[in-house]
């Protein structure tokens, strides 16, 4: 089969390698008709991770189910499934609990597994014609008869609508909250586009890139400009000097100033001065636990210079991680169904897998416009 | 009267001072019976913070009514009363949560008030005579007939008693859950005590100190002796490598390695390493926004070097701040009358008022034994 | 002044009555702009209460503070203020925890007051043109400076806003659910408003009023018409034979079935078989502790013939009770302010203080097109 | 094999069958070494059930593995386990959420299967000597190297010791709380039990046999005794006339007055007037959707006349339903290896599995000293 490979930074391609199948009785064997480009698929491309050369990418997968394996009860060839970006057993003691992001079992040693994920198993990804899911009765989602029109809306639970959606939950956003949001790239538009589902009374989205702030105004946000570095006071002048109530920084460890430095404790030292008293910050984008090829010295052992103690005097709370996709996909996916969350909105390319390599490179490059790629193997 | 009064770093004396008095309406006056020395007393004994000459300290105060603001309705001269140590008005959108610690009235330009402290409005405290109590009917805690013969029991009830049980909730501690608490001073051992009452099924307290260390274990807890700086090691291997269910963060910016150092970032990143993914880590030890008197630069700043993204990577929580006392205080009294807490296990010295100066000393050297001093005006 | 009496059943007239003033320190007077009927306030109207002749009725107000007594911090002269339905002393056990529905102090003997209700204390209601407003502090909710614009909107921040909202918190209504609610009166509506705002995926809205259902398609229900008495499975129908997730009880003891004769059990039953196995019901319409007036035998004695079994069956689970208004006005209020949320679509009448003798029969008559009068004292 | 084999009302024997084994891959066969009999089993020996002839019963089990399905991950043979009356499949929507007790998979038709139990699906029960557990990876518990010592108390976590603590989970029980427990046997001394172990203030226990009472005594509760059919009244004495916080149902519909005669609606009720207003009630007794062989109308329907009235009034709430026993035995299990929860405090009889026949006929007869059975195959 076809298949995009990794084989060293900022060198991708799409390859013949040797077809997916089922491995164990209870895996499922799925033909890929749309896969996402992910920004955390940046990170390995860049180089900043230690994934294997050969690694095929792509975590964000939707499809159809050719096969399953003879222990599978629920899953059925034909059906049209979406595909958690995170590998459960649904077994394991953080599984039992939803807690599907931190399975203990699918990558012993490590709390989660992944599809094409540096450090997160040996499971090969899905920017590729077929690809094994392992677990399937507990992997994966199955979609409703209107699956192929929606195509580009339900691939978004595979990964972004649940993450933006985590974001807001891990803050704890209920209707009528006033959110502040570090990031306008497709998860902090997720998450934007969730506080809106919940109700929120204001949504304050920062950023640098005009083009995404744009996005941001179009699903009801309001825009907030850093590129003079003033985000934090923009924020509590929205707020009439009290700060936000909830908070969620949905840009990682790779975040930059306005200058386009790095500066790796920026969003979350202004989260801390942009949320009020009491108030809870969800943080979703990625942090390190090592980072060797970062510039600041705390950053290479994975620490930031955190404003503790101003997040203590506020008594600030704060949730991390990444999400548990499983938590949250039946309820978007019916919210799609019903023809109110439209998440697709956020796409702005569509492509045949074939055309990956460039994607790749156009996207890593930031270039205006490039917010979302979706692959058609 | 006769009260403590601060006069500058390590100078403290009880003096002769003009009586306590109903100034408002809504105003309580309690004469003091009981009123404890607290660690944090000490950050402004020892000059760390910028309390103003001439304040009378004492936080941790319980008392008779002696008299009532005419608009005060539901307390009565006789009550025996205990006082929470942060003034709540009862009306802001922070009290009438709950979120007592973080009121928005009693102290205005900041989130919180308290008895006696810097920074947290014009209050006196309650090492004194005579206390005079804002908002009376919201902040006075009535006690049961038993009250002055458990005296020393039911003044825990201003402020360590819920402290430590505020650690635990922050944490999320419910029963059958393991729990490591750094600090076994007497927010650390309340701490304990408070997982205890709620059925933690494994405790372990690390501290350096072999007397609080002993105490920990009289309650049950398991005594981690930090003396070689192996409390993260000894956690892991009590919990099959997995870490701690809960964490909770007793001991705050002036945490010191077991080489007697202030090591600023020291429990918080041992905490992310002691506890295992998707825990939940609660931080009631005080950490401050400035400290100019601290050697390490960032802290300074209030900031620490903090291990954020193995804590990202892990998918923990963190929950922080002053205890809500009236969120906790009624639950615990109602224990204390059941004769199921007895949380004055932690008292080691009852003095008169007139050795409040000798108390702070002596307290202030960490002299072993010293571990919990209460004072009878 | 003038206000609405109560004189007997089906009874009331405007009326020159003293003036409502201070009566002590810690009362607020408020000149009334806005005054609701309810649907409770034709419980007392049509005499199945025993209210005693010469209240005043009246319990969603709103308007401006012309008088604070001396004890009163927060609320100045000229704020324009909505009133919460129940009354709060704001320092008893319930009302610090947020339950201020059923406030301790302001009706000795019972959890609970309100203004100008049956049982619910000695206080005048605002139909009329001043009102006391006790514990003005804690009981006023300060609004925006847009009030005057939107005050029919506002004024909805009193009772049935909050009282639909509190149905869906009850019922546990998170983005993506399914929710069944019994009743398209002006809070089943507010519920089902409520509910999409917090982004259900599907609200059915029961009822037999044509006119009503209309105004519940039009906030993007579906109307469920009760007519021929199938509404249960035309829900089962609209879930996959699943019940809907969520249920919410908006109609309370005078349900009536579709040959509209009263049957005390019906709305209660009927949820029981409308929301799945491990749903979780919200009951806010009114049940009575004893209905003497009842034809059901089991309804005299406030009993209803509930389907137990099949409810333990389901492991489903019930909250009840009158809404705690101060636990949502506020961020109800920002959604108004945002204009985000737009309450006063409810609104059929706009009448003047004196034709409220005429509004009551008409609004009791349950005309067409009679959904929601507001009175302008 | 020998089993314990249903032939009809009151008429159960021990008789040899085939054996257990492996049907489908992800199967795991134990060979029991401990099988209680439980309440709830009487239910079917006297007939009020459906239950076909013919079915092994037997749903609190505990065993060896000796077998296991090849798409079986991480339960070895050898393993000593516990498995939860429930059976559940790991990836259904209620599963997923930890709703174990309402698999949708298990007993196609109806949330939730069981071993053993009429209505809940065609599995053998383990009063016998070997039990096919379906679904191995997700059901069975395995547990600690002390397993075999202490059999009596793990057995309990297949169903009384999580029953009894779920009621209390349902009843919101916290530290401090008071709670009221209608029902002293062994369900009802386990929610007692675990009142007692997350710190409630006050745990009354309502029963009619002394013995039992004397239980519940010795675990620290107080005994109300109910043979004058004045529970409530003392259980208001013992809460200054405000009710308790928390109420626990542990009898279920067989519920009998103090005359000993079935008064289906006598527990509920009678909890609606011992617990506060705002106060949660926790029902874990069974209920039937249909009772043919009540004697009363109402319970034939599956009705009770409820006091619904008075619920509302108090704003109470209500959870009910079988135990999700997956959500507690991990955590209550640790409590045992911690040796602070001895939950065999509650076994009177411990007898060959061949004396099951004279044990049902014992225990059936209430026979004073009968409170829990373990049986040794």
């Amino acid at each position: 089969m076809k298949a995009l490979v990794y084989n060293g930074p900022r060198d991708v391609n799409v390859l013949e390698v040797p077809d997916a199948k089922i491995e164990r009785s209870t895996d499922v064997l799925v033909k890929i008709t749309t896969t996402n480009i992910c920004g955390s698929d940046l990170h390995m491309y860049e180089g900043r991770t230690d994934v294997e050369k050969g690694k095929i990418l792509g975590h964000e997968n939707m499809g159809v189910v050719i096969e399953v394996g003879q222990a599978v009860d629920r899953i059925k060839v034909g059906d049209r499934v979406c595909l958690p970006f995170n590998i459960g057993c649904g077994f394991c003691k953080n599984c039992e609990r939803g807690l599907t992001g931190f399975c203990l079992t699918v990558n012993p040693g490590t709390a989660g597994g992944a599809y094409g994920f540096a450090g997160m198993g040996p499971y090969s990804g899905g920017q590729a014609e077929y690809l094994r899911v392992p677990y399937g009765d507990f992997n994966c989602l199955r979609l409703p008869p209107d699956a192929e029109e929606k195509e580009n809306d339900y691939v978004m639970l595979s990964d972004i609508f649940p993450t933006g959606y985590h974001a807001t939950e891990l803050a704890g956003v209920k209707a009528g909250d006033t959110v502040a949001i570090y990031g306008a790239g497709p998860v902090g538009l997720m998450a934007a586009y969730s506080a809106r589902l919940k109700g929120a009374s204001k949504i304050m989205v920062v950023d640098t890139h005009k083009d995404r702030l744009a996005l941001a105004e179009k699903i009801g946000a309001i825009a907030i400009d850093n590129g003079e570095g003033t985000a934090v006071e923009q924020i509590l002048e929205h707020t009439k000097g009290k700060g936000a109530d909830r908070g969620c920084e949905c840009v990682g460890y790779q975040c930059c100033d306005h200058h386009n430095h790095e500066v790796p404790n920026l969003t979350m030292n202004s989260l801390v001065s942009s949320v009020g008293a009491t108030g809870t910050i969800g943080v979703v984008g990625v942090f390190l636990a090592k980072d060797p090829g970062a510039k600041d010295a705390l950053a290479k052992q994975g620490q930031i210079a955190f404003d503790f103690g101003k997040f203590w005097m506020k008594g600030q709370k704060m949730a991390t991680g990444q999400a548990n996709v499983k938590a949250y996909n039946r309820n978007l996916r019916d919210l799609i169904a019903a023809d109110i969350a439209k998440p697709s909105f956020i796409i702005s390319h569509e492509l045949p897998l074939s055309k990956a390599k460039d994607a790749y490179k156009n996207f890593d490059a930031r270039e205006a416009g490039w917010t979302k790629v979706v692959l058609k193997p």
